[in-house]
Formats: structure tokens, C-alpha cells, sequence
């Protein structure tokens, strides 16, 4: 069968069945008139019936469905997520480590990682990334970084690594994962962003290629999926022990009603991604390049050329401001011809293309490009200087456990340098902490929050950010 | 506006917008041909673009659809969850109690209560419930226990309740709450089963009326709502700093990237529960009442007559067997008449019906009926000798982390009587622990393990249940 759990849930309706189970909109019988064009997919939103099997204990045709993902991609094991790759990180790291345990974290970890550091009780040291000089992005870890940390922290246990970044683009982690594995250590990678890395050429080697121990890739952002699919995937070498905790802290993080919804729309991208062949990829690379060229032309913008050291992602295209226009300004414009783009920052504005033939009319392009016209193009170069964080390798200054319990208050941020903060900040997208809990905060991250907020940037949380929570020092002192 | 989420995702559809961001099926412009019955919903599966809002911080449409919520079940605050109630469980534990705060948890709760009990790192003290005489099923906690158990353990923080149970049926628990506050508790309701009571008459009164802090419901299960959306309730006497803390654990357990297709479920589901009437609601009882009083025609089952002081759920039938039949033989019976029921135990089968009229013909039951005449009606009486746990209010041996460090081996059931269990053994459904990591195990609870596996109940686990893995007592005694 090519689809498994799909086929089982067809199988299922064709009997015309009653349900006399939940969930409540029994087979979509009835639910609200304003979600008419759901009609078709409430029948799919099933329960654990009989062949339906049962995500939390497969036997069935979700076992079949997670065995076919397996060997597409390689993995002694795949598994199923409903929660994102969010539930994916905190599963992995939850099951895979002891309370205390110091790991390795590169410091521009997605917040998923930085609270499964919170939810599993861990000691983060966090490394440093390269930023990449052009655009001042973060783009990976060097070798000489992770020898650092060992030799700052040997009892460090593991390795979590982001690959690739946001914007597609990373430094190999082939070495840098050889030598995590010959010092002992377990090499996690959050690979939200790479689920179509299974592909092979023109797209760069996966994670577990390069020799890491375990994955999760968010198959709802690369792959035609539902949001909220994802994939965990444990390569040959990871042994049964870890193989089982990390089964079973997802059946403690995930929903027991885990939706059929969401996990018929891995099976059907699992089918699709084994259904492209190299003419359609061809295909869909021509499709994104004719936009490229097309954008191109435009003098308002550029298409970022990444460093030819890199992976690069082809889906992904960085465009980049040349006009006073800040990131999020030129974003703003894209919105009034209707192109609807992943992310802005100071600087750039992400494009994510998808594994079909972009349906984008140049037409679109051109009126963007009438509209922009107006926009003076500066000459200056648009180097960006990066964070510098203060040290390539540091422990938090306190825990979240012993935050808690400390006395906090609120502070403007231009006052807050020497202060330890008490809350993250996380500019969203993409969700990347600039500072964390427990971290002390010097001149340059509070310089970089504020370029962010001119520039426009949204900050995930409910205050505009003008103060900060931090560690009031008298008591830390006490 | 009366679904406000759902209105803001047709007005950006509307625009006919083009997808340069995640998901990657890019508005459902290409996807598997198995999921073609899907392609309505794909273009609703959106992410935080401009005017959608964002549920980690919500200022606008998501926020305009919350506060509807909170107007219809008159809370402070009430916030969607996208990953069952499960994740609500979670949140709430994790971010009303510290680490090491002894909390008095109802014995037959949900396993995702005891593993937020492991997440939070909390103790939990046991109290037993009561169970109906008929039945043998739990019920609830009487008074007389809460007050044993605040007499032994005066230090407790909190009581987690849950109700009603699976089969809608419980006692009141206005007394147990009140005299909780009195004691300073405070009081979590998992009420999964109950969204529906914020109707009134003729569904039982919500936790929060009966005085609750906070509960957690999962509208996917009675209402016309996508399995795993939930709602999370706050009572207005909630200090601010405690639904601050639970929000912001909801931040992290919860995926960045929340799905829409649940987000916008639950803005319908609760404008379909406010579209209903009193003449809408006569008639839903009316199709219910029909339908058991046709089952109660059949001999060889029977409807299950609650006692009269509980409070009952009127879209929950019980159905008993009359017969030799288990409740799960007589499930499948069921199933082969095309009827879908929520789950069986040892001697019944529960029927849900929703609220919306029951398109259940007769005749189906008919059918039923004569397939089950064959079988011999035992005139015995059946009532049920519930577990008897050892004691009325118990903590447990061991806490998960000691779990996690000590020795343990796997031994066949029969042998494990006086050992302590290092895993739970759940029935499933309804996924409520029988034995718990931790607990000592006594010859009662071991004798209804086999009870229920010779009736043919389903347990939760990779194997079959012949063996328990358990703390290897030479080490225990070290
Ligand atoms: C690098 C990275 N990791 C993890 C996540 C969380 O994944 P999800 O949204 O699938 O829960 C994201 C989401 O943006 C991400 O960018
Ligand atoms: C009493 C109770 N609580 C919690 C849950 C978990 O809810 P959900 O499946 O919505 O995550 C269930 C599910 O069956 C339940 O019965």
C-alpha cells in the first residue's frame, strides 16, 4: 500500500459507519455553518477504532505508515509528531538526558530547545555560532568552538545543533559531528527546517548523512503537510535503551487523542516526497529560479549570494533591502501585492518556495517591482555587525529552577547591563532567544534588541519591549 | 462578528494571496492525490501572517476568539489549546505548583495528569475514589477522604480533580471544592468530557460553578471541534500571577507553529454551542431517549440506571451486559453493525452521542438486536467488586527520579506482588493508570489486571501484560 494510514481511513468511511464515539462532530454530522469548506476532512478526523491503529502503541497501519518514512529516510526508527518539532525537542531531550546533565547547546537554538533545557532540569553551555559576514547571520558552529567547550566542560554529555539555520544556509556539520561522536557525545539536531534534505542533490545532506544520533524535522514546513506534522527519526546506532525513553516521553508530551487529521498528512507527504523524480525537481528549481532572475531585476532589493562554503537550501531565497527600507518595511510591501512571506528581519525578508511548481504570475513581480521603484537605492555597503556575545563558551548565571525563586523586578532595558535576566526575549520570527533566562546581560545584546525594535521587529511577548525582568541583585546577593 | 478567527481566515483567502511561506503544501497548491477530499481545508492551514494573530501572544483575532470563549463559560481568561487536553493538564500543573509540592491527586485520573505530576516534579498524595456499587466504576472523591488526606499530609498545595469520569457520571463536587478553598487548596478540575456543561439544564454544572480554579476541557470530544483542540478555563478568582505562570507554560509546552485547522475548530465549535436553544437541545434528548429505548428492548444488554444522587451526562449511555459476553466481546458486535462506540470494559460498552440530532436508524439497531439474541441471558446479579486499594489516601514509594536511578528488572505479574512497579499499567481505553511508577504492588491490584485481560481489555504497552518491570528490590534494599 502507498499510503497506509490514509487508505485505512477511506477503508473505514466506505463502510458508511455511525459513530457513537468522539470525537463530537460525530463524522462531521454537524458542526457550525462557518466551517462548510471543512466538511470533506471531518470524516477523517477519526479516533483509535478498530484499524485505525494507535499512535501511542502502533501495530497497525500507523506502524506501516512510520516504517515507510523509516526507510525513506534511513533511521532504525521514524516516528510520528502531532505537537510540531517543538514536542519533537522536548521529547528527545527529556527522554535522552538526566536532570543536571550539562549539554551543549548552540546559542541560536529555536526556544523549543531552550525550554526542553527548562522542562528536562539540564545545564546549558552554550556555543557560540559563525555569524556569516555579508549578512550577520548565524550559520553554524566551528570545530574549534565545540573543542573549546569540551575542554571547558568534559562532562558534558551531549550536543544539539540546529541545522540548517532559518534562511537555509549552514556550515557543513559532518566534522564537527565526528568529533562530537569520538568525545562521547549524543548529537541531537533540530532540523525543523529539512525535511526534504532526504532528496539528495541539488539539496545538502541530512542530519543523520553527517552522523547524527537523532532528528526532528518539521515536515508541515518544507513538505505538503498539515501544520503541526512533524518527524522524529533515530539513526541505526542509537541503542534500544534510548531508543525506548524517547518513546516514552512522547507519550508523555503528546496529546492522547492525537489527531488522524495531522498524521494522514505525513503519510501523504512521505507518499509525495517518494513521488518526485528528478524531472519534477528539475522542474521546480527552474520555477524558482525564473523568480530569482526576475527579482533580480529589481535595484530596490538583492538576492542574497551566500558564501560558497555553505549548504544551501534552494527553497529558500533571502532577499536582501539596498533602500533605507528596513526588513520589515520592504515585508510590509510584499503584503500589498499579496505575497505573503515567511519572515523579515533588520536587513532581509525570507522567501520559502515548496516542493511543487511555484504558481507565482511574474506579473505579481513586476508591480512589486513598479512600487518600489520610488525607493532610493544607498551605495553604502550593508555589512552587518553581529551580536558579538561576550564569551564563545558560557554557563548560564542561574537556572530556571533557581530564578524561580528569586525576587525579580522590572527594569528600562538601558538599565538592565550587568543585571541577570529573569525572562527570554525572542524575536518572532524566527523565535530565536537573543537573551535568556538566567543570562547576564552586557552592552552588545541590549544594542542589538534595540536596532531590532527601530527596524520594526515583533517581540513575543506582552509587553512592547522597552524593560526586561531581571534578577533583582540585592537578593542574589543575600 | 460571530467566529472571528474563521472570518479573518476566509478574508485572507479572499485576496487570493500567494504562499512564499510555511506550510509547504503553499495553500493546498499541490499535495498527494490521496488527499484530495483535503484540498478545502489545506488553504485554511495558515501561519501568523498579518491580521491571523498569533496564539503564543494574541492581540487580535485569536484574542477576539478567546474572549468569546471566556464570555460563554464566564471565566477570566480562557485560552485555546492545540494539543489536547493533555497539553492543558500539563501547563497547569507545571505552572501553578513547584518542584517537590506535595498535590493531592485523584487515584483514577487520566495518565497525562500523572505524567504532568513526573514533568513538574511534584509529590503526589493518592485519594482513592468512590466507586458505584453497580458499576464498580469510580465516581468520585467523598468528603470524608479529602479531609483524611489533609489531616496526613497538611503541607499539600493543591487538589486535582477530575470530572465527570469517561461515562458522565459523578458526584457533585460543590461540597469537596469548598471545603478545599477553606483549606487553602487549590482546586485543577480535568473536565476533558465536559465542555458541554456550559449549557445549563439538562447537562450537570461545570467545575468552575461548582468553585474551581482552573479547568482543562477537550471540546474535540463533545463538541463540533477538531480532535486534540481543548479549551483551558481560569476562574476569575485566579491572581493574576498564577494565570501569568500558566500562560507561560502553555508557551512552552505547546508547538510555535499552532495549527489554524484547530484554532479555527474551536472559534465554530463555540459559536455552535451558543447557536443552540432550548427547542434544539428538547430534540437531541428526544433522538437520545428514542435510541435507548430501543437498546433496552434487547435482553441481552442492558442500560445502566445511575443512582440518583449523581450528576449525569445525558449524551452518555451505558450499555451492561446481560450475557456471558465481556463488554469488549460485545463491542465487536457492535462494530459489526457499523456501530462505533467509545470504549468497552469488562462488563460494558459507552455510547456518545453528540449535540447534534442522532442520524442512528432503528433498524441498525434492529439488526443488533437480532444478532444478539442467540446469546443466553444469565440471571445472575452483576454487580462488580470494585479495586480495593489498600488505602484511602496514599503518596507513593518511589518518585520518578528515583525511579530513573535505581535497578530494576522485569518479573511475571503473578510474582510481583510487594514489589514496587517502575512503569504504569494502563487500560486503554480509558488510559487511566491502574498501576502507577512508584506504587507497591498488593495481590488486589494484580487480581484485576487478569480480570480485565481475560475479559480481553486492550493495555497500553509494547507487549502484552504478563510481566511488570519493577524495581529489583536487592538494590532498593541497599
Ligand atoms: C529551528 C526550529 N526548531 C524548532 C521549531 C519548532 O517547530 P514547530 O513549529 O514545528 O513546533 C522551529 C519553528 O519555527 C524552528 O525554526
Ligand atoms: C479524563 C481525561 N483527561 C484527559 C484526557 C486527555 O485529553 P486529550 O486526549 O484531549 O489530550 C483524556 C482523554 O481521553 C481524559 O479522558
Amino acid at each position: 500500500m502507498e499510503t497506509p494510514l490514509i487508505d485505512a481511513l477511506k477503508k473505514h468511511l466506505k463502510q458508511r459507519p455511525f459513530s457513537l464515539h468522539v470525537p463530537g462532530h460525530k463524522n462531521g454530522e454537524f458542526f457550525h455553518p462557518s466551517m462548510s469548506d471543512f466538511s470533506s476532512v471531518f470524516t477523517y478526523d477519526l479516533t483509535e477504532l478498530e484499524g485505525l491503529d494507535d499512535l501511542h502503541a502502533p501495530t497497525g497501519v500507523i506502524q506501516e505508515a512510520q516504517q515507510a518514512v523509516s526507510r525513506l529516510y534511513n533511521t532504525k526508527e521514524s516516528l510520528f509528531l502531532v505537537g510540531g518539532t517543538t514536542v519533537g525537542n522536548i521529547a528527545m531531550m527529556y527522554g535522552l538526558f538526566e536532570p543536571g546533565d550539562t549539554i551543549f547547546i548552540q546559542r541560536n537554538s529555536h526556544k523549543s530547545i531552550f525550554h526542553a533545557v527548562q522542562i528536562a532540569d539540564l545545564t546549558p553551555a552554550l556555543l557560540t555560532p559563525e555569524f556569516d559576514a555579508k549578512t550577520g547571520l548565524a550559520v553554524g558552529l566551528t570545530l574549534e568552538t565545540l573543542k573549546e567547550a569540551i575542554n571547558l566542560y568534559p562532562e558534558a554529555k551531549g550536543l544539539v545543533l540546529t541545522y540548517p539555520n532559518y534562511y537555509g544556509s549552514s556550515l557543513n556539520i559532518n566534522q564537527l559531528i565526528s568529533y562530537a561522536k569520538q568525545q562521547g557525545l549524543l548529537v541531537l539536531v533540530d532540523e525543523a527546517h529539512a525535511p526534504h534534505y532526504c532528496l539528495g542533490m541539488p539539496f545538502p545532506p541530512s542530519a543523520l548523512e553527517q552522523g547524527a544520533d537523532i532528528t526532528v524535522q518539521s515536515a508541515h514546513k518544507m513538505l505538503p503537510a498539515l501544520t503541526m506534522s512533524s518527524f522524529l527519526h533515530m539513526s541505526n546506532k542509537l541503542p534500544d535503551s534510548m531508543q525506548q525513553r524517547v518513546k516514552e516521553a512522547l507519550t508523555m508530551f503528546q496529546s492522547s487523542s492525537p489527531s488522524y487529521l495531522l498524521m494522514a498528512s505525513l503519510d501523504g507527504a512521505r507518499a509525495y516526497v517518494e513521488s518526485l523524480d528528478k524531472k519534477k525537481i528539475n522542474e521546480i528549481m527552474a520555477g524558482i529560479q525564473q523568480v530569482k532572475e526576475e527579482l533580480a531585476l529589481i535595484k530596490q532589493i538583492q538576492v542574497v549570494e551566500w558564501d560558497e562554503s555553505y549548504l544551501l537550501d534552494p527553497l529558500k531565497v533571502t532577499i536582501r533591502t539596498t533602500t533605507k527600507l528596513s526588513g520589515f518595511e520592504l515585508q510590509k510591501i510584499f503584503y500589498k501585492h499579496c505575497l505573503y512571506t515567511e519572515l523579515a528581519d533588520d536587513k532581509h525578508v525570507l522567501l520559502v518556495f515548496g516542493l511543487g511548481k511555484s504558481q507565482l504570475p511574474m506579473e505579481v513581480i513586476r508591480n512589486l517591482a513598479k512600487d518600489l521603484s520610488q525607493y532610493e537605492v544607498l551605495d553604502q555597503e550593508f555589512n552587518k555587525k553581529p551580536i558579538s556575545f561576550s564569551r564563545r563558551v558560557k554557563k548560564l548565571e542561574l537556572t530556571a529552577k533557581q530564578i524561580r525563586s528569586l525576587r525579580k523586578k522590572r527594569i528600562l532595558l538601558e538599565e538592565a547591563i550587568g543585571y541577570v535576566a529573569a525572562e527570554a526575549i525572542i524575536p518572532y520570527p524566527p523565535g530565536v532567544p537573543i537573551v535568556l533566562p538566567g543570562e547576564k546581560l552586557d552592552e552588545s545584546v541590549i544594542s542589538e534588541i534595540q536596532t531590532l525594535k527601530r527596524a520594526g521587529a515583533r517581540f513575543q511577548s506582552e509587553k512592547e519591549v522597552t524593560d526586561v525582568l531581571v534578577i533583582d541583585s540585592e537578593e542574589e546577593n543575600e
